[in-house]
């Protein structure tokens, strides 16, 4: 099966990752400038045939989509495999970091979601099978190409996904609006997985259940929710914190004297569940 | 002038501001059924007038957009003054928080970031009147409808309303991607002004010179940036969790045992810059 992306960007890390095949590049004008001429060069040394057309040919293939003259096909991005995820993060000897979408049905947000978690060092995702969306041509672009680096693994069931982390010693925490624990409040310095639930719906009551722990983002005002990604955005940022201070802790004040202090280790290690079944 | 908006979670927000002055809703179903029931009540409530009309006359109207069977009429937003935001502000007793968007062009961004604003407590933003995004319709329905409560300023040059919150001794920290200072670094109790650059172009560098100082975001792997309102989302949350930590340092630990520990005071005060012009 074949899969067309398109856009300056997502073509560009298309080119970069070792593990796509490529089978040809379409420029949509016989003029091509910066930054279109170096995707061009990149197609070459990569051996990728390209071929000259027009931007109507373009236009009609990409639906309505934003090309900006460039449209490449790829062999369909393979889904991963979960057990190649966590075997990759168990050579990392890192803690480990997955994201579990609940049902997202909007591109922009899976696209943003994806990128956004390659950013944060997320090692592999989980969505569900049906009733979400799955890795489209505007979900590649929406994530600026970081589709085609980040692990996404499709699975059936999302419940047997988390027994299945669970086993490997996993914890899994799901966000929630009415959750009265606050992110901040818990370590998120532990293997970790983040359950973010559909856009208005959130996370279903059985994938619910699943989680050892619930948690909130704070939120003022007459607004009822968070964006689905910028939420996500919020919930990696304050793991990546976490871990970033924890691996870099801050140094003591310097001689120059800017006033900062150290963020002391004691004040870490809260909020860890007691016991896992 | 007259504004359109459309969609039933941004008509709803926007019958529920005070602020808004509405001419008529339209309805394109003749069989409302909820929620689009519970916005007619809504309207009745508010003496606006609800017209019954056909799906294809609101197609026309919202030109691709998806109007989910209402569409509202509505004077057109009033962009805010920034000594009216001030003013505001200084009543609450609250830290400043205010957010500079120099040249946002995406829709999709700027309502995202304005939504995530309202929900962080924000007292107005502030952008340029050229070269960026105004409140389009569909921006109002990016945000959600949040666009309908938020003080939005639009000035002719970001630097001089930079100098002017200065003045009220607000200071103007930038997200720059090439900035070396981590922004969880930085006390973010102050009275602050977050400035976010343009997709993909971040700050310009008139603008930039004008902060107080600079921050970056932690990232990790192959991708170059987030995406504008993910960043924004991280950095107004980092803002929040201070901000609720020092108004609410947690408790002791509880006789149950969570191992929660408090973040001690001391740690806090950091990052702040000695002097200030």
């Amino acid at each position: 099966m074949t899969q067309i992306i398109y856009g300056i960007h997502p073509v560009e890390e298309a080119l970069k990752s070792p593990h796509l095949q490529f089978q040809k590049i379409l420029i949509g004008t016989q003029k091509p400038h910066f930054p279109l001429q170096s995707i061009i060069d990149l197609a070459i040394k990569r051996q990728v045939p390209v071929t000259f057309t027009t931007k109507e040919i373009l236009n009609q293939m990409v639906k309505g989509g934003l090309h900006q003259n460039v449209v490449g096909f790829i062999k369909e991005t393979p889904y991963a495999d979960l057990g190649e995820i966590l075997s990759n993060w168990r050579k990392e000897e890192t803690k480990a970091l997955l994201l579990i979408l609940d049902g997202i049905q909007d591109p922009q947000n899976f696209g943003s979601l994806i990128r956004t978690a390659l950013g944060c060092g997320v090692h592999g995702m989980i969505i569900p099978k049906n009733r979400a969306v799955g890795i489209t041509p505007s979900v590649v672009k929406a994530s600026a190409g970081a589709a085609l680096h980040l692990p996404i693994v499709r699975v059936v069931n999302i419940a047997t996904a988390i027994d299945a982390l669970k086993k490997e010693g996993i914890w899994v925490y799901g966000a929630s609006g009415e959750a009265k624990d606050l992110i901040y409040n818990f370590d998120l310095n532990i293997d970790l997985a983040i359950v973010i639930g559909a856009e208005g719906k959130g996370i279903r009551p059985l994938v619910k259940k699943k989680c050892d722990r619930l948690f909130s983002i704070p939120m003022k005002g007459p607004i009822s929710s968070f964006n689905a990604s910028v939420s996500g955005g919020m919930i990696l940022y304050e793991v990546m914190r976490q871990r970033s201070i924890y691996n870099n802790p801050p140094s003591p004040p310097s001689s120059v004297g800017n006033g900062f202090k150290p963020f002391p280790t004691g004040s870490r290690g809260f909020g860890n569940p007691s016991s896992k079944q």
